[in-house]
């Protein structure tokens, strides 16, 4: 183990001493129209640094860079920048060379660019492509979100069933250069039209009898899933077997392409951030700080407009009962407490919820345990909010009936909040609506006016021993 | 193509028709202790049923059927469970059968479920495994999460430098039983003292020529991570270089592990959940409603007892300027309106931070950026929503004064509310607190208290003209 420190021997560690790369300096290549620097600027910089220069650059230094360096480096660009950003880029430059790009993409990424894009500009591109690519891209754009079809890779290989293990090595071989880019990790076996016979994992190639035939050492009769299957149902595949990924074919049969578990992955992963920002009121598409103002400030008020007239609502229970509030003005300060710790409660339910359902341990037919547990739990936390709240009021105003008011409302109504907080997403889901986006507006609205009437309807009652 | 159809040709599709489980079997075969029912209906029942059918039943029903099936099924049973049930389960049975039942899972999640039993039990199960495995499991469990060291998996396929390609291949022919279980995608060069000389992926030995020895086929002078690497790195590298995964070495550069790019991106799946469920006020572990009453009623409660003093000292702006509210009782109604709204609009800001933090585009540094973009969407948003609600309290009240100050504050308070929205998360990180913990609760104590300030501070000066 002494010679374990000599140079060459020494596996390569991150370097800690690297500096972070300049983002004016790329400003000025781009702005010079210097290809060379660019390029070397990319090479240079660690990716993390990279992907913040980029986003810093302008929609014009964007295109301007993609247009400058060769179209693997852009390709490469294209990849670190947000997707709305990518897209503008793309949008931006000439058609021929945004299709020398794309050639350079992944099928599965290829076909969501073209998607995103105005139509006008993907159709240029389309035309700049050779035919089969363009073909391919269009039909592989067709597919539904989520299907099969549409995050699919069609980089594959696929060998006829009349061959042996000692054919298949010997072409893995020979075509090396050409299956370069391929993901190698399963091949399949199909018949003379195509349609998919086997699969044969690597590992089956690798530790397999030379001469045995591939109908033999393939394992016949494979699951496969229709281009056509929603993501939903692809999961509950993935979740039962532990294949890392999974043949598509069409209807009659025949291979498509490759489902990889890691694609999956990464959308789900891509839907828990959405369920953040959504929860958050970020609803109309993606938004990053270098859009437009108009159009940002356009897509948040969609979600303020929806909300304030449900707080107008709310806020209206208020109203009604003015004049107790009036003669009590103490009980103005304790409205909003009472709305939102209700609301901080209730949305604790409403996160539990979201995470049960998500784990498959919850289903809508679950509702009356969860109103169970939510019960007692609201019974509980009630209380113990309720007494501190009461006290706090005691402490102010020495009035025992007026700590009592304030008590017993932010019990009752931490109760409400917790049981409506659980069903909430059950009810959404059922109804097939989005639990991520109307949960917390309906719940905020609902603690919010059942919070003001009951302050204010049992204060109302003895009006004369709280003034 | 006419005969693709013909039985036995046919890819098998997901199956449509099959009936939905029935729990209410299983817990009867549990209870009746009868081994054989028990592992019939896991194997028959589709996977989203059984996990859903597990997490139904009782702490104790889960151990029994830990212990009634043999170690493999009950390892998939462990592996379906959320969790905090399946350590539950984990610490309910015997020891040795734990053991057994450890010994089925993969190298990286045995050491996951070691650290999160109880000590006394993790001790009991680690003297029943023979002592390499346990060593070894103590080894991985030492590491801090997260580190290249607690995610990387042991199995893995490493060769010494002095073999050719034939050797290797020869060697993965006839061990094939014995390597069944590990991940071969990479294999790796080692010198006679086990310090990594180089990776060779299974496509280079695939197509390579079979007389070429490992030294020359292998990529030398690899990228590894020390097992020591936190998270953030490995992301870092991983973003870096297009590779499935990655060695981990011990100080001396001896080979230990495997880290996987898709154990990061579960790693990362999981912290985006994690974001959803802090910011609703889920914080102090997972919660289930399986888990006892008082354990989710004291956590949850941390959450809001920390959230209410928040509230009190926001709401305690109401009563400094209570004589204002008294005189103009009709600005109640309006209070919780605009303290909700300016909440409502700050969060967008908070989410779209968040977002562009992870995206790696937005950096503490960037603070001034985000002001401008911010504030002048503020101005837009804040004179949008102020018309509204000024228009609403014009058309209950008919005075133009209590529309303005009504409107004035909440466009006031919206540009006040998305400034430090998308603030406050650039803070806490650059303070290395959690941003998705904290900025809620800071973000709706300074809206709500502005919001009160502003609209009753306003009205004090034209208090005459509002009554």
């Amino acid at each position: 183990m002494s010679d374990t420190n000599q140079p060459g021997s020494d596996p390569l560690a991150l370097s800690d001493g690297s500096q972070s790369a300049d983002a004016g300096v790329l400003i000025e290549a781009i702005d010079g129209r210097d290809a060379e620097a660019s390029r070397e600027w990319l090479d240079k910089a660690d990716a993390a640094d990279a992907v913040h220069a980029l986003a810093g650059l302008s929609d014009a230094q964007r295109a301007v860079l993609l247009e400058l360096v060769p179209s693997d480096v852009a390709a490469d660009v294209v990849a670190m920048l947000p997707e709305p950003q990518a897209i503008d880029a793309m949008e931006e430059i000439d058609a021929s060379k945004a299709a020398e790009i794309l050639e350079e993409m992944p099928s599965d990424e290829r076909a969501d660019v073209i998607k995103a894009m105005d139509e006008d500009d993907a159709e240029a591109i389309l035309t700049a492509l050779d035919a089969d690519t363009a073909e391919s891209i269009r039909s592989l754009a067709a597919y539904e979100e989520g299907s099969a079809g549409a995050i699919m890779l069609t980089e594959y290989l696929a060998f006829s069933e009349t061959l042996t293990v000692r054919d298949v090595l010997a072409d893995l071989e020979q075509n090396a250069e050409r299956y370069g880019d391929y993901n190698i990790q399963y091949t399949y076996v199909i018949d003379a039209s195509g349609v998919l016979r086997g699969v044969l994992p690597l590992r089956n190639l690798l530790l397999a009898r030379r001469s045995t035939a591939l109908s033999e050492v393939m394992i016949a009769r494979p699951i496969s899933v229709r281009d056509t299957l929603g993501i939903d149902d692809l999961r509950t595949i993935f979740d039962e077997y532990a294949f890392m990924g999974l043949p598509v074919v069409d209807e009659q049969g025949r291979l498509l392409g490759v489902v990889q578990r890691v694609d999956l992955q990464i959308a789900d992963a891509e839907e828990a951030d959405n369920l953040y920002r959504q929860s958050q009121g970020i609803v109309g598409g993606e938004e990053l700080r270098s859009m437009p103002l108009l159009l940002r400030s356009r897509r948040r008020l969609a979600w303020l407009s929806a909300n304030i007239v449900l707080n107008i609502i709310a806020a209206s229970m208020i109203a009604l009962q003015q004049d107790t509030l009036e003669a009590v003005i103490a009980l103005a300060v304790f409205l909003p407490i009472i709305s939102d710790m209700s609301g901080c409660s209730g949305n604790q339910s409403v996160a539990v919820t979201m995470r049960e359902l998500t784990l498959g341990i919850l289903r809508p037919k679950d509702a009356m345990r969860v109103l169970v547990k939510e019960g007692l739990l609201g019974l509980l936390n009630g209380c113990a909010l309720g007494l501190l709240i009461g006290g706090v009021a005691y402490l102010w105003k020495g009035n025992i009936y007026l700590s009592g008011v304030v008590g017993v409302s932010l019990a009752l109504n931490t109760m409400i909040a917790v049981c409506f907080g659980g069903l909430i997403p059950l009810l959404l889901k059922k109804l097939k609506a989005d639990p991520a986006l109307a949960s917390g507006p309906i719940l905020t609205t609902i603690t919010d006016m059942c919070g003001f009437f009951i302050v204010l309807s049992i204060a109302s009652t003895m009006v004369s021993r709280l003034a």
